[in-house]
């Protein structure tokens, strides 16, 4: 067994006992001293399964710090949720980590999951810890819960539907920018406030749960921006067997994106297609546009109305400020 | 957009429209065009959550055919749901992949996947496929169903229950360790078949899904040997706040590994902490013990007692053949 602590490595089940277990807060986790949960599905519910992948060098940085980590594996599962109108339940963690990862890391790694734990609901239930060979690999499988037949998809969106995004796009690419390259905050005109708020976009999204009642109550389709607007926008549209039209000068942008548009105009077709926004599209129709606005803006989640759906079906089209199409490199992030 | 298929590579969206969507056989996936599953949890029905994962290199070889290397992801997951008493509902897929990999790699992945589908009725509902600089790494996480209450989980033996084990044991220990070593074939003095066999155990251990039932019926505590037997009883033993013994000499050894532990004796201590052989332990009570014997045995499974709950609570001992207390270097396998 590798249970005894040798120097300032654990084993296995310490790490589970000392780290996760304090996590797993519903009876259904069985204390995490088990290898399965047993969930009770409250009658009239669905449950919603979603399931992303982190791995370090493609997702996050080796030297971001570790709750940074834990609290960005959780968010963009609960932004999947979120999308879908659903709030959290529970979730399993799988940690592929190389053996010589030391207990700072865990420790800071399950203080970012019990953040967002405390401030969703979520609760971790289940898991796998092993040592592997490669980067350190996280998968959480998040399970929510939606009343029957309330789920919003990818597809129901209508011609005429307009278009919503929350908060602000582009931040976390130009966060990433900004830790590969420090020099370009000068380039940008940036501040070091501007700095850290565009590289906390990159390392803490921060899921759009706010707007679960929202989109479940006015919108007819909706994602979660984790690959790029545009691209984003385009499954939706293509999912609902509709087009799409985005007015790239309405869509919104911080102040600090601001400052780096201002210096770098060209940057605009890559901050519309980037990805790891982690904000909510939702398609809304026209008649209950006032109410999804008012509802949003309760939970105190600005949301911008972008285009609309229409036109050529599968295809997001972006016009420029000045009107015309917007040229685009490509319209999101695909692995492989 | 990266849908494009360039040369012998096939972008992330062809990837899932190929080879994943036909086996997203069930309404609840969306056809695998959206984000998350949709899941209808029948009345009365509780749901068992686990998760596994998999690493080239750790769980399999790079050399293994892909095919088998999918049947085992799905394999070791309904394994524990096996233990647990609960059929297998729906399930989802990360797959942390080299860019490189090629078609044939994916069709021989899925087609082991689609293999245990049919056996067992699981379906795949949702995912997640990205490229990574690691090693091949595989994580799914399995839902299963099973009646309220019914569930048979690691606590709940008592003191004077038979352990049961299902099929036998150290096969798939001795499989890896011929795949790294052939010529250990005629160091144990083993036939091409029954090389064949051991290899087949490690490679593609079938669950024991037709366990379930008599499991749900008559066991009080369950688990499935991944960790190795002795482990793993240990921490059915510790999870039911009791103890375990083991008689070596009535644990159940397929032929080819009898033939090797002839020709070297001392393999008997790592053949019962090796791990990997995917059986499943019951803590039966005496009453149900014919009863469970009976149902295992018409459905087609063979069970052998090998010893009884009781003792020093948390502790798994083990006797020889000879009845003294059977040296073992380690119980089991643990990460980190």
């Amino acid at each position: 067994m590798a249970e005894r602590v040798e120097g300032e490595r654990l084993g296995e089940f310490e790490i589970i006992a000392r780290y996760f277990a304090p996590l797993a807060t519903d009876a259904a986790a069985l204390g995490l001293r088990d290898d399965a949960a047993v969930l009770v599905i409250s009658e009239g519910y669905e449950l919603i399964a979603t399931c992303d992948t982190l791995i370090e060098g493609v997702h996050f940085l080796g030297n971001d710090p570790p709750d940074s980590i834990g609290y960005k594996a959780l968010s963009v599962n609960l932004s999947d949720l979120a999308a879908k109108g659903a709030r959290g339940h529970a979730y399993l963690l799988s940690l592929a980590l190389p053996r010589e990862t030391p207990p700072a890391w865990f420790e800071g790694f399950s203080s970012g999951l019990r953040e967002l734990q405390e401030a969703t609901g979520i609760t971790l239930v289940g898991g796998d810890t092993t040592a592997s060979p490669g980067p350190p690999t996280i998968t959480i499988t998040a399970l929510g819960l939606v009343a029957h037949g309330h789920a919003v998809l990818r597809h129901g969106a209508k011609t005429g539907d307009r278009l919503y995004v929350s908060g602000t796009i582009g931040d976390a690419y130009l966060g990433l920018r900004l830790l590969k390259d420090p020099a370009l905050a000068s380039a940008w005109d940036l501040s070091e406030e501007d700095s850290a708020f565009l590289i906390g976009r990159y390392r803490r999204p921060k899921p759009r749960t706010e707007l679960v009642i929202p989109v479940r109550n006015f919108a007819q389709a909706a994602i979660d921006v984790s690959d790029g607007l545009v691209g984003d926008v385009e499954k939706l549209a293509r999912a609902s067997h509709a087009g799409a039209l985005i007015e790239a000068g309405s869509v919104p942008f911080s102040a600090p994106a601001q400052k780096a548009l201002q210096r770098e105009p060209r940057l605009l077709a890559t901050l519309l297609t980037a990805g790891d926004d982690y904000e909510i599209v939702a398609a809304v129709p026209e008649a209950s546009a006032a109410a999804f606005e008012a509802e949003a803006q309760a939970k105190g989640v600005p949301v911008t109305m972008i285009g609309r759906i229409g036109g050529p079906s599968g295809d997001a089209r972006v016009l420029a400020p000045d009107g015309k199409p917007l040229e685009l490199g490509r319209k999101g992030f695909a692995h492989f």
